[in-house]
């Protein structure tokens, strides 16, 4: 019995949902409860305490576990289920914390746990590993499932050759369903899911599919080709992961297949492994947007203070960029110094509208309803959004700025500029990612700095400017 | 012959992959060039150069290709080919477009279409419409279908019954694989896919599921309950889309049977409905960290402009707030005037170490990830970065600034004050977001606005302060 049957033996009981103590709360999110019944146990060295929480625990709920537990219960917990740990658990985990585990674990442990994976998973497990210690556990991995990961590690980095899955089935085109059913039956070594049978041609290039409720609800006399798909879409295993779910979503696909140059059918992705690039892409333009890392969550302090620094480094430039050209005009401010008290709402308004843009263009960039097709439709619409709220917040805060400082010139100014910055905010909002797009720079990674520092420096400079030039 | 089983005939002619012109980027996004040669053929009236175009496309390019045109145009567009227009396309549009498509459609039209739809897709179609629209619409289609229509739509917004597919397969306990297969290939009644088949006790209330794969591998004796898998989620009907969403991807589900209050099963969802949820919720997400609607980019000009409005209006009031507090130190300014040069700097460290922040809480929050468990450990964490970034941003603050006025006690004092600012930017981070989340507001739609005032005001008042208290 190898570790890995060990630990699918240890996997949960079946919750029947008749049990009333299950409700669906549970499938959703693992309670803080357990997570501090674990946390009490590891702290009082009571390790049957802690089975018997994990016991209770599905692998998504474990996974969950580990992810929530400092650091110091992590590496307790991982040392005590070090041998009974599912490997499907590790497939689950958030990339750094996964990190952090296999570290803890031996390079047998790990191979063990991964040979028991599908590729794809398996995969997941390893490729974001130190160097060092993926070829340590790749040495432990018998040669047939190591030649297949390595194949699958030559594949650039995010692209469908790692998200594949290479076992699959696929069938000779003159295959009936009868002879289909016939091969599942008798065939040991198939995928643990599948959704579709893929009909390929004598260079095992793939010709068809066929989903399995139409093999069901076929006579076993009727030809494969009879019932398959032919409008198939073969992804190649270069294609970049982000593409490859625009491609589900876009035909609503439930497995597509993963093809080599010569166009031979060499494995296939499923929409579960979608999902997950779904949820990560979104969460990164998310997290870019807000001048922060991916992995930031659960990451070591060191590592978020460090690569937080970097960024507002960065932002610290552009103020100060700012503040020279507030600079300039030190004599205007010291004879008026209601500017000073104006000044940042011109500049705070122009950033403000131009992020509005500026979201709604990344967001389109990445969803690809941005085109050359409705380009200069999109920037013409910005631009009069931008010039209709400017007038109008030109009115208000000139109303505004009139009455505070009881002083109609104020007013004018101060309206004059949020014209032309809230404009100008427009018109970045829209044209910075998209020169950055063109430039193959991820728009959603630097274009808040480049706009805010568009904002700030015309805000200040057209209403300081203006003011000098008619109050003086 | 029924104007659905014409426009079902009129679907994409089948794409073989051999075709050489067919490329894997076909099938991710229309080209702008066939976009343009319907504008062309459509200011031109050539109807035949239009359908030259579309007879090629499958149904996702139609989509995008009535997204892309302009209004004129896609009503053009729409008045040819109304009669033809595939069902399907219908379900592919964006919420915004697809509103403006049907009111330009007959309620008949509308109606006949949506009856070869599935049950989840027609609902989809409709639910977002006027209310008068829909009443006009769902008086047009057959009785046994509007009862389940007007069903669906009985359960609130956004929730798995509104996402549900009515037609699924359910069999009794006692059947085997053998009996399955049969009902399967002589039942015509059957949802067009399906992935699982639900096994239903007497009362109806789902006790497991197979997936078809192990349908097809086991031999005919073998019985339902033998192969089924028990641990299934059933998914309450009233459960908001987002925990859908939450439940498929924590478990990795192909489907899920929805049950009503008596557990009793009535409908499935499939995960390509809930690829459209990961999407739908994340693009909310990124919109409303940007002060935007999400439906922003298909909208018209004027809703446009009157959602960014309302939005800029609650930023210029806060905005006034920190002038305010800028105003307090007037005094102060005109004595010091390199105060207001720097003042800026101060407050955007301070906004953009707290967005790091935010964003990071906004994500985990969204995806479940901060939770009682981890909360108090969380903060610590930032409070910390916070503090180890505040330090050394002030001291390369303090440094430059002194160099610059050549005047020491400046450097500090904007040393200290970007201390407190990126602490309390960094508390306010993490605070905020949860303080709303606990309130039930969605913290990504009011948290932005909020840090900022908190650290422009922050800001200022210590800078400034700090400032009027040790060189005055």
């Amino acid at each position: 019995m190898t570790a890995f049957d060990k630990a699918q033996q240890n996997d949960t009981p079946p919750v029947s949902i008749t049990d009333e103590d299950v409700t669906a709360e549970d499938f959703l999110v693992l309670s803080p409860d357990r997570v501090r019944l674990v946390a009490e146990a590891l702290d009082a060295n009571d390790s049957n305490g802690v089975f018997d929480v994990v016991r209770t625990l599905n692998n998504a709920d474990t996974a969950d576990l580990i992810e929530h537990l400092s650091g110091d219960h992590r590496n307790g917990l991982i040392d005590l289920l070090h041998g009974s740990l599912n490997p499907e658990v590790l497939a689950e985990l958030d990339e750094t914390v996964r990190e952090q585990v296999v570290k803890r674990l031996d390079a047998e442990e790990v191979a063990a746990a991964i040979s028991g994976l599908e590729s794809d998973d398996a995969l997941e497990v390893i490729e974001d590993l130190h160097e060092d210690i993926q070829q340590q556990i790749l040495q432990e991995i018998p040669t047939e499932e190591r030649v297949i990961l390595e194949d699958s590690l030559s594949y650039p980095e995010e692209s469908a050759g790692r998200l594949m899955q290479r076992k699959l089935v696929s069938v000779p085109e003159h295959w009936t369903v009868g002879e289909i059913i016939d091969f599942l039956r008798s065939e040991k070594d198939l995928p643990q899911d599948f959704y579709d049978i893929f009909i390929v041609d004598p260079k095992h290039q793939p010709v068809g599919s066929v989903p399995l409720s139409r093999v069901l609800r076929s006579e076993r006399s009727v030809r494969g080709p009879d019932i398959m798909e032919t409008r198939i879409k073969p992804v190649e295993a270069n294609m970049d992961q982000e593409e490859v779910a625009r491609l589900f979503r876009r035909h609503n696909l439930i497995s597509a297949p993963v093809i080599d140059p010569e166009k031979r059918l060499i494995g296939v992705i499923t929409v579960d492994d979608v999902v997950d690039v779904i949820d990560e892409e979104a969460g990164e333009d998310i997290m870019r947007l807000g001048g922060v890392k991916e992995e930031d969550f659960y990451s070591a302090f060191i590592d978020t203070t460090r690569s937080r620094f970097t960024w507002l480094l960065v932002n610290l430039a552009t103020a100060f960029l700012a503040s020279f050209v507030i600079f300039q005009f030190e004599s205007t401010i010291s004879k008026v110094v209601a500017l000073a008290v104006l000044m940042p709402i011109v500049a705070s308004m122009g950033g403000n509208a131009g992020t509005q843009t500026l979201t709604v263009a990344v967001r389109a960039l990445a969803m690809k309803e941005l085109n050359p097709a409705n380009l200069w439709r999109s920037i013409g619409k910005e631009f009069l959004v931008s010039l209709v709220n400017g007038l109008l917040f030109a009115g208000i805060t000139g109303l505004v700025c009139w009455w505070w400082f009881d002083w109609p010139e104020i007013g004018f100014i101060i309206a004059a500029a949020m014209i032309i910055n809230i404009v100008v905010a427009g018109l970045s909002g829209m044209g910075v990612p998209l020169i950055l797009e063109r430039l193959n720079i991820d728009p959603a990674i630097a274009s808040g700095t480049f706009l805010t520092t568009i904002t700030d420096v015309v805000g200040f400079l057209s209403f300081l400017g203006l003011a000098a030039w008619f109050l003086l």
